[in-house]
């Protein structure tokens, strides 16, 4: 990780900005990036006799007897379905699934490496919900959790209500839960290093997509104030006068609880003055601009999060006075990353085998990451972990499946000392190839 | 491999039938046989910088602008879909999609250590043929081939053959294509054995299911006459006074072409005097009995291929009299093992980019079998090759590819060597866990 403090620097890290020229080369020349291995030995032919016919049928029988034993008797706790229709691909938008396809590799690389979890993509060419919803809940058998990814809003809340109600397992939109919860984790402690409280902050909110709707909900469910959150769109800044959008429940509620002084205006009416500026809309730079982080309180936290380039350019912001600044990228400090969230979440609910994933678990997932950075030192360039520190992720799985079990919504119901056993089982010693 | 020619060995063959014992134990122990795994890279964190965000956006947007670049950047072109509505799992019945589970990982398996192929099972909680048919075309973008797996018949003709038609790319149903070509490799050689030939043989086809239609078909592509084959199913045999069957297209299209002597009956009555018996029925012993064996020609061949138990244990049909015994078990000799055909034709079909799998690649395929059993040379216990005979392997898939770019239908062109360099190095060093 580099720290940006001067323009020097600034200007290196913009000729290092190397990982695009590379990826086309790399990914023609493995053609890809996950395959489908085998997990039990094969010492001889005679094994085929045990894993498949005639062997095989006796789990099957098992099975039919007792579905509960698919559990343990196949991958299915440990698949879980990548699912996107390629329609919010990225900073990309809407390319469509094939173009979808190398990102959702990526995630099930990701998964994999961080998280232990056996992730497979499906990218789909169908974009209507109703049949999305069916698809998912048809290949559920083979699944114990459903990851929907880089699906548009607001279709993607339909789609992430309806299959959390409908499917008896963990089904998560990264987007929405994932990004929010590892923003809060950051926030949570970049308040600390400027010292200020959560539920005494004034927050603006730039951008009103499913990723900020969610980090709303989890700030306030974290102590913050809906009163004090300005959120922006692209059409102004919320509030009860956007009758346009009295049609989009998730909006039309921000609107009635937020923005107690009534602003209106665009994204410098909403940052003015306040504390914290957290933008999840569009790619940048230029999106914020500098003097509009100048004009924010002393010790302002800005967290530029779009992908692939952030609303403003880290260095661009610290010019302009801003104290501390998160961006989604990873050749940045402070990286809102949410890798740091999903493999970990997924590894504790499977673990304890959660019917879902609840709003409660992510918040304590937060709670872990920004535990375990703050045990091993904060500062203004390090406010989050990063993906190497790879105890984080046992201790943040641990949480999140003791919380289920606190819930009473897990069907293995360990201790916490037995269950960081069998997570820290998954997460050491992932295999990756050596070349 | 086992033979089987005294009473003594058959004793011990029904001793040994271990499988089923082991099975539930190793399927307990390893939770499942297939996972997914890192096909690339990762030297440090920053990789993921290259695979994940930002990198990956590069390869995407160069599929947004040339679709065909997903098979340059991705893993597509070597994932195949293992679909199932759990209908008609092994000799199992309609056991439903969690308990074909573990035969749908063995598929994989077998996909992946025998061709190389990068195969994913979907087990569907829907058995609706239009619901099946709009999912796998939903699927399709993430994957490069679609194998239908033990759904019931008629449901799985018009699967296939919709499915066929309106994908641009391999689509099998193994119980269909996959059954009938390996059994057509291991009759060509069981007649070399007892010097008969196909186009003068009477043949008795024990079953009607979706493998022995297929089988029929095949075995006229290759020479057999449509007027010397007796198919007969759970009603008695096929001929034109089976009015009840004017209603399914496929069998009864067979009414009216085999048959010629007009026989009418059961199984006994159909098999009296063939040469050839081949059985894809129900699970036996029982179905087919020893005096029924008895009552063919000399030199008779037996194909009882039902799983997991033939229709006649093998050592009772040598005893009756059969010269040449085939099973669909791996713990006999002579096993009509689906296990010869898939990987090697996916292998061969993917390798080429076909847009599809001909009958005639079938064919070739089967040819491609049935001359490397012939050249490391014939008995009456050894008609086929087995499964640890890798080199069949290449020889097949490329004469699978080379069928596919003579029909044009191959998206890439390769010569015969160069195919075999592209083939041999994908089945060569298949990754196994050791233990």
């Amino acid at each position: 990780m580099m720290e940006q403090e001067t323009s020097e620097e600034s200007e290196q890290l913009r000729a290092a900005n190397k990982p695009n020229e590379l990826a086309l080369a790399y990914h023609a020349r493995y053609t890809g990036k996950i395959e489908v291995s085998l997990k039990a030995p094969v010492t001889s032919y005679h094994d085929f006799a045990i894993w498949y016919t005639p062997g095989v049928a006796e789990p099957s029988r098992a099975i039919h007897q007792s579905p509960e034993r698919v559990y343990e008797y196949t991958n299915k706790g440990n698949f879980v379905a990548i699912v996107t229709d390629g329609t919010r691909v990225l900073g990309l938008g809407d390319v469509g699934p094939e173009a979808a396809l190398p990102v959702m590799e990526g995630k099930a690389m990701l998964f994999k490496y961080l998280g232990g979890v056996d992730a497979f993509p499906l990218c789909l060419a169908t974009k209507d919900p109703e049949e999305i919803i069916k698809l998912v809940k048809a290949i559920a058998p083979t699944f114990g959790g459903i990851n929907l990814e880089d699906i548009e809003s607001p279709k993607c809340y339909a789609l992430l209500d309806r299959l959390r109600a409908e499917l008896p397992m963990p089904v998560w939109h990264d987007d929405q839960q994932g990004t929010a919860l590892v923003l809060l984790a950051g926030l949570l402690n970049a308040l600390k290093v400027v010292g200020k409280r959560l539920d005494e902050v004034t927050l603006s909110l730039i951008g009103a997509g499913a990723a900020n709707i969610n980090v709303a909900k989890y700030l306030h469910l974290a102590g913050a104030r809906w009163a004090e959150m300005i959120m922006v769109d692209s059409r102004g800044i919320l509030s009860p006068a956007r009758v346009d959008l009295q049609g989009e429940p998730k909006k039309w509620a921000i609107c009635e609880k937020t923005n107690r002084e009534g602003r209106s205006g665009g994204i410098p009416e909403a940052m003015r003055d306040t504390d914290v500026c957290i933008a999840l809309s569009t790619p940048g730079p230029g999106v914020i601009r500098k003097e509009w982080v100048a004009r924010m309180a002393d010790e302002a936290i800005v967290f530029a999060a779009a992908n692939p380039v952030p609303e403003i350019w880290p260095w661009e912001a610290l010019e302009a006075g801003a104290r501390i600044v998160a961006t989604g990228r990873s050749d940045f400090a402070n990286q809102i990353n949410n890798s740091l969230g999903f493999p970990a979440v997924f590894r504790g609910a499977l673990d304890v085998r959660a019917s879902g994933i609840t709003d409660e678990m992510c918040i304590a997932a937060a709670y872990a990451i920004a535990g375990y950075a703050e045990e091993r030192g904060l500062s203004a360039a390090a406010i989050i972990p990063t993906m190497d520190e790879r105890e984080m992720y046992v201790r943040e799985a641990v949480a999140v499946g003791t919380k289920a079990i606190e819930q009473g919504i897990a069907q293995r119901a360990l201790t916490a000392a037995a269950l960081e056993e069998v997570v820290r089982a998954k997460l050491v010693g992932v295999p990756s190839k050596t070349f």
